[in-house]
């Protein structure tokens, strides 16, 4: 016996209007896509976030980027146990199936996980801190980088570390082997970026200077 | 060190026509939201797949679904282990944190990841076996589902096993406390859909029928 | 014997910059393509005049649009008599071999080839009637759009006359037997654009009013 | 009764974002160019691939190239019967109209055109013997270029043949009156090169050697 109800009227009467129009008038891309496969340039991992500009900032349309969103937009450490690993599971597909070009990671300001994140490291969220938190151990991840920012002010350490986060993520993400290997073999390229929701700011880790630069 | 390169020229022209354009005409919506949280009234679960229609079918804006995006749509059985689970901590973070209506799963046709839980189930994919693929040990989620459709013919079988994947995350859904309690308390309501993303239908779970029907 | 000079030094020099900095940036992205083949969303058939923002427009990188650009941007009626018809041939590859789900027809202001029709039709550009004239023979193609046109004034008609163009191929497009197929198969759709190059204005024929509206 | 649909959504946008960025940037040289008519000062007849960097790698701007792009980058021979003739409509308007002062042909790797033509004369692609095709015809310009190759293995023989779709089109170009005037007059030179697209090398045909080399 499954738990589960029907979806509320305003969304099936959007979906009908969908159907009605885009669809309509994409219908013949959108069937190509399904037959002939997908071929996304690019993978972004992005927050979970209600507020994450993910695809219209770059004017995507469907097929062109593969997405995982989780919280805080991390990347675990490689760690092959044989356990469930969502976040590495989307990485390798992308990476060893669809060979995509380019691997995004995307922070954005007033990230509630990383948020989390600091008030647990600053000993403020005991909650956080039980084992069975999955939203504190998923946090862990990011525990390191707090180290890097602990030393900041209160009003410029959020915004740190929620770059951390992204930081993070592209240093973990060399400890795949697969993945490494496609970036030594110039296959794939890593970017990190970080955008503030409310004024459409954005901007990118510069490898040469060691720091986020607005694009 | 961190491995990143500069994003591709044609991605940065694209952002600055999106801050020129969507950007400057919803500015008033973009920092209030930032500005005042956000307060999704859904979470939606569905595929990294870059041909699923995730927000468009329901005509979202930013702000009104937090998105959690996987390979297969799949949500692993609560496991309070002290290790890293990306699926579990969206779902808690927007269960107890944001306090959503709604869980939406949303499976969807052609799905690789589902194709490569189908071809190791039937023996036809030793590397998806070994304990070393990511991808393998995720789909091992949906081996119960296999087993329910198992008998069904190679025409057939796919698109039941896509339906499973939803069912299973619905399931295993349930063995979190957390949402098992909102939803007798009926604070959360679960959904499952699937979604044809070629020809643009969406189905959800009937409860009445436990069956898939077109809405 | 094969008559040919060393390119232009500047634009040696240009290429080896391009070689240093886009390509490098670029690299992953270029060898994918050329490993896993193109699959272009759509083919654009525009003017080979040098003012026309053919990709830019669009943001489009390499990969997106498969291109045809000839004086005009004529499509010629279905004729395979077993001649060279390299307008014909570019369709056919893009219809039938890539699949492309859209057809793109773009006109633009200030056409040389279409003020040459004009001219020629109107019995002031007697060399372009001349039966060794290429482009006079080309453009014989519009001389059923100019009849359309014919009453129109001095300072409209130039412009009016370029639509022509645009709606002429796309007329003579549905004569293409594997166009037509798949139009009807709702696995193509055609659109036809005009451009104003100087204001960057841009139009597209509105087939519920059967004019041109701006986007 | 025109059949045509209006553009996807996304490109519109994107031409949004286009027009108040790139275009109000570049607004007073677009409008120069509206306004004195353009100039090119090369032609440039490129393949229809999407994968071909026809401008970019020459760092060019509006204005500056008159492109003709047809399947495999072919002129065909001189043959003024009356009949529409794209391609050589194109080089009379670009050498007799514009006055360019060069005429490029550039080729590419990974051509389907020129695969396409391989296979025929081989004879293993029935379908492209067919008089009603015309990628098959349009092809068989090449023909006498695929009997200079023919000798050489099936690891070179692609490569070869890409290149000699180059040298046919620039001996074609040789046979029409006014290109070989305008030669002779030293009013305009021919050039010929090829790229590897994936890796992007770029080679020049040198009349010395009578052989492609790296620029």
């Amino acid at each position: 016996m499954i738990h589960a109800r029907p979806l509320p009227a305003y969304l099936i009467q959007r979906f009908h209007g969908w159907k009605a129009t885009t669809y309509q008038q994409n219908r013949a891309w959108y069937r190509r896509l399904a037959e002939s496969g997908q071929h996304p340039r690019a993978m972004v991992i992005s927050c979970c976030d209600s507020r994450v500009h993910v695809t219209s900032i770059f004017g995507a349309d469907e097929g062109e980027f593969f997405i995982h969103r989780n919280v805080a937009n991390l990347v675990p450490p490689y760690n092959p146990d044989g356990e469930y690993h969502g976040t590495s599971a989307a990485v390798e597909y992308a990476v060893t199936s669809l060979g995509v070009a380019h691997v995004v990671v995307l922070g954005h300001s007033n990230c509630g996980g990383v948020k989390g994140c600091h008030d647990m490291c600053r000993g403020h969220a005991p909650a956080l801190e039980e084992k069975t938190s999955f939203v504190g151990r998923w946090m862990d991840i990011l525990r390191p980088g707090f180290e890097k920012v602990a030393h900041l002010s209160d009003d410029t350490i959020l915004r740190a570390l929620e770059k951390q986060a992204v930081l993070t993520s592209l240093e973990n993400l060399m400890t795949f082997p697969f993945v490494a290997e496609a970036v030594q073999a110039e296959r794939l390229t890593l970017h990190g970026l970080w955008t503030d929701t409310g004024e459409g700011d954005l901007e990118q880790f510069d490898p040469e200077r060691q720091a986020f630069m607005p694009v």
